[in-house]
């Protein structure tokens, strides 16, 4: 169990020891002290990136637009994070940095660093600082959906053995697609990679001095299966040049999550105000790093990173063919077990759009007297009705479907409006669309063999107890709750405690160091019996929208892109 | 043509003859002075009914509290519009009224005024004052579902040869449905009716003193077909004290459109400040009288009333069963041809309902500052985008579907939103979708035989220019427009001029002093390809949806009867 705790007012307790866990957001890096024995946390500090995102623009430099669907970073942003926010974070938690054994970071991914073979960052040469190229590509960088397409089209049609372990789609997101792409669109900058490094990676050699690359994004985001990556033959087909790619600037040595990296240099030592030579953590991925943190690490327990989209993340001991997961890598959770991923590409951001799109003015002024959000007085207004009262069944595919149907030309749907239908109903059923797409993946887990038993929630969207209850009632599943408010930073110190030797391995260490409320939120019988007769309306518009009953969807963003453009180009 | 002028300044020319006309509406009543030689609107008045709609409470008495989905009426509300609107039209006017040489009326339908022999509605006898069923039950009336579902049921169980002249079914607006209600509810208030009297006639016996029916309403609402009305054993099959409701309360004689009702009474002379004895026209109906005005009572002129519904009417040489119209009726628009009758149950009302509901504050605050409302900015936002932009598609069912599916089961449903999608795109695809049901009627009437070639529009909808175009460009039809912004009353002083003689015929009348602008509405041809193919979307959807592919909205609906139904008994 981990609690918040006022740090002590003399300091910390002689002999005590801790560890730093730093989290590498989108927008910003979390540093957070904790102790070892209990988890407590005692202080942390937030640093902002300099440069945020650069999605419009590559305003880093000399500010030369972005074409759509573009996200850069920079390298140097995330340095920062180790420069303010640890010694902040020591601060804060008003700790002797000499008790620190162990720092452990977390990154978002596939966020993805051209680097020399030093290790330095590309936009840092003076003759690339001008090519956009040269920039980190954040997770949510989205232009290489093209050079998607046909990893995926070549991979059915040679039948590579690895496609099945990723649901049948590559994403766009990952480090082939956006590697092939830098080929393909400034082949100079391409040429000057010697290392195509993962963030979470590369911001753990600038702790030790040293590259060594995570299990978890290996194989979750580049493709290394038993032992190996995409083959040249494969490479050489879908570009002649591409084929040395994974033998020059992909592969690496790997080491397993909760190993120690390295000892922290004496630079970084200096950057974080920690002492030389302490355990630095293998990288590791937010979301994964997350299960040990909520003490969610054994077979059947599902843990559900809920915020702007959700992540699902679970180990098993069964390797298994589950339709639509995102991908399933031996050691991508905890070292010597199958980490599954599965995900739903919209979540939070479903219901922020609604509110700034299609919440009338009313709702914000009565929101803004009674001093809630517009979020809480739609979730007030909808919690009051009984289930199957508003007459609503949506599809939360407002931002593509991830897990099951891995379909990113799908979108939302709304049914049921009558001329009484009030905003507070179209946002009751969009929340429950997203636990109805939450209870059809569970369904492919446990149709596969991969029994899921308990659900598990961490993420911003955990404050709302309403969607909790409503996870609950659609899924049948206790709900149990993380109980830090700092779920991936406390993972990344975990990860430092098991890699300075403290606890054997990472599940004893999130055993003493993590937490979660078990069920936090009880299935009411009827509520799930209601809610089966609505999950069968979700499934069959599910399937018929999904599955090719219908493939509108498809056709209406295929006119909308194909009118837009004519548009622009008249 | 007519259009409107200003009063000449010494009055009206001497010997000019003039009409009145009277549009009976929802809220209020009309008047309007018009020019018999050409049509010219020399003065209109309204005045508003003091009881209103009374759909909560009997406000106009006791003020006891009505049952979900009642509508009633005061009929005095009615009288005091001759009292007041017709004088101050007249003055409007500065018109003599001894140059009137008729007046005619228009009213909502089915509008039922039970009263007794003399004409008296029974909520002016004091033993029934307190008694809802003694009201006027309005056409939106909606509480008699369950014997209307009782006629359809039995009526297709014997074959009745009726039914297929209303496209399968009898709504529980009419005559029968709300007639059985009354029985079935309240026996004593049943038992005192001498006559079931649609207001349409009333207001006529009101200013003639002598009761006949009009055949538009004794046609589309009392199933007089072909000489007679549904059958004493289909009666006692439906109720065995219903046997008599044909002979003893509904028949009476009946006059044609455009007929000479009778002369003016003394008392309505006192009323209305007209010369007594003048023609009094034959009871008439909003929409059907709004065809003359419009100069559109040729075959294959399709009028479309756009308001919060719309109603298209249409006249036709031929009888012929079209799917899903409301009705077909001899006599029906003009006399001697087949008044086809068609409607979509939901047009402006779902934009209203768009507007409160689904719109942020800031595009309500743009507006304000602006000085447009908020349909007038979201239309011009929804204009800027080609064909084919916003991505969704919808069904404009939220208050069920007419034609030509004629189930109020049905419901609304938007398809393709992302997390891109604006206020304006829902909105534009609302306007689509009323336009796509309209091209779906309209095949409906060119496959049976009864072409559509011009499409007309009247009504409050027609001062949305882009709508309009909207519409010829999903129809592929010229969209002619109506020129009088008083089209129900123009079409009664149209019909007064007829009763009166002043023109041989009702058509004829129309072609002087009723006017459209022909083809103010052209389809643009790359819009017409366009909106084919999200035409093709559309049908497809309505099909699933609405002709047994998934029943999945009357499941939800049913689902929200019985769980708010559950609550109110918990």
């Amino acid at each position: 169990m981990s609690w918040q705790i006022e740090p002590p007012a003399g300091g910390a307790p002689e002999a005590e020891q801790l560890v730093v866990g730093v989290d590498f957001g989108t927008l910003s890096g979390r540093a957070l002290v904790v102790r070892v024995s209990d988890g407590a946390e005692l202080g942390t500090a937030v640093h902002e990136y300099e440069h945020g995102v650069m999605d419009t623009a590559l305003s880093a430099r000399s500010g030369q637009q972005l074409p759509p669907d573009w996200a850069l970073q920079v390298p140097a942003d995330y340095v920062s994070v180790l420069k303010h926010a640890v010694p902040a974070a020591l601060r804060a938690a008003a700790a002797d940095p000499e008790q620190v054994i162990g720092i452990g970071t977390d990154f978002t991914a596939c966020t993805m660093v051209p680097v020399t073979a030093a290790g330095t960052p590309l936009n840092e040469l003076p003759e690339y600082a001008d090519r956009p190229h040269a920039y980190v590509k954040l997770w949510k960088h989205h232009s290489a959906q093209g050079q998607a397409d046909r990893i995926n089209h070549l991979a059915h049609e040679r039948g590579e053995p690895w496609i099945d372990r990723y649901g049948g789609a590559i994403s766009s997101e990952w480090e082939f697609a956006k590697g092939l792409q830098i080929l393909e669109e400034d082949p100079e900058v391409y040429a000057a990679i010697d290392h195509w490094v993962e963030a979470a990676d590369w911001i753990v050699w600038q702790l030790t001095g040293r590259y060594t690359k995570n299990a978890c994004t290996a194989g979750y985001k580049a493709i290394y299966q038993d032992g190996s990556y995409p083959d040249r033959g494969f490479l050489t087909a879908l570009n002649p040049d591409f084929a040395d790619f994974v033998d020059q600037k992909v592969a690496h040595p790997i080491s397993q999550l909760g190993e120690r990296a390295g000892g922290l240099t004496a630079e970084a030592a200096g950057w974080t105000g920690l002492p030389e030579g302490i355990a630095v953590a293998v990288g590791n991925v937010d979301a994964h790093v997350t299960a040990p943190a909520a003490t969610a690490v054994e077979p059947g327990q599902m843990v559900a990173i809920m915020g702007t989209s959700t992540c699902h993340v679970m180990n098993s001991d069964q390797l298994a063919d589950v339709p639509g997961m995102c991908g399933v890598v031996l050691g991508g959770i905890t070292e010597g077990r199958w980490g599954y991923e599965a995900g739903q590409s919209g979540v939070g951001d479903i219901f922020a759009w609604y509110v700034n799109n299609q919440v009338p003015g009313e709702y914000r002024d009565q929101a803004q007297q009674r001093g809630l959000s517009v979020h809480e007085l739609l979730t007030e207004k909808a919690a009051a009705q009984p289930v199957g009262a508003h007459g609503l069944i949506a599809l939360d595919w407002h931002s593509g479907n991830r897990s099951v149907l891995v379909d990113h030309e799908l979108s939302g749907l709304i049914l049921g409006q009558t001329l009484t239908t009030r905003p507070e109903d179209g946002y009751r059923a969009l929340l429950e669309a997203t636990a109805f797409g939450t209870r059809r993946i569970i369904e492919s887990f446990d149709s596969s063999g991969v029994p899921v038993q308990e659900l598990i929630v961490a993420g911003g969207l955990l404050k709302n107890s309403f969607l909790m209850q409503v996870y609950a009632d659609v899924t049948g599943l206790p709900i149990s709750t993380i109980i830090s408010q700092q779920g991936p930073a406390l993972g990344s110190a975990i990860h430092a405690a098991a890699a300075a030797g403290a606890y054997p391995d990472v599940p004893t260490a999130a055993e003493a160091m993590g937490g979660r409320q078990r069920a936090a939120f009880v299935p009411d019988p009827q509520r799930v019996t209601a809610y089966s007769t609505l999950y069968q309306e979700y499934t069959r518009l599910h399937d018929y929208f999904g599955a090719g009953g219908n493939t509108v969807m498809r056709r209406l963003k295929a006119l909308r892109r194909q009118v837009l453009g004519q548009q622009e180009a008249s």
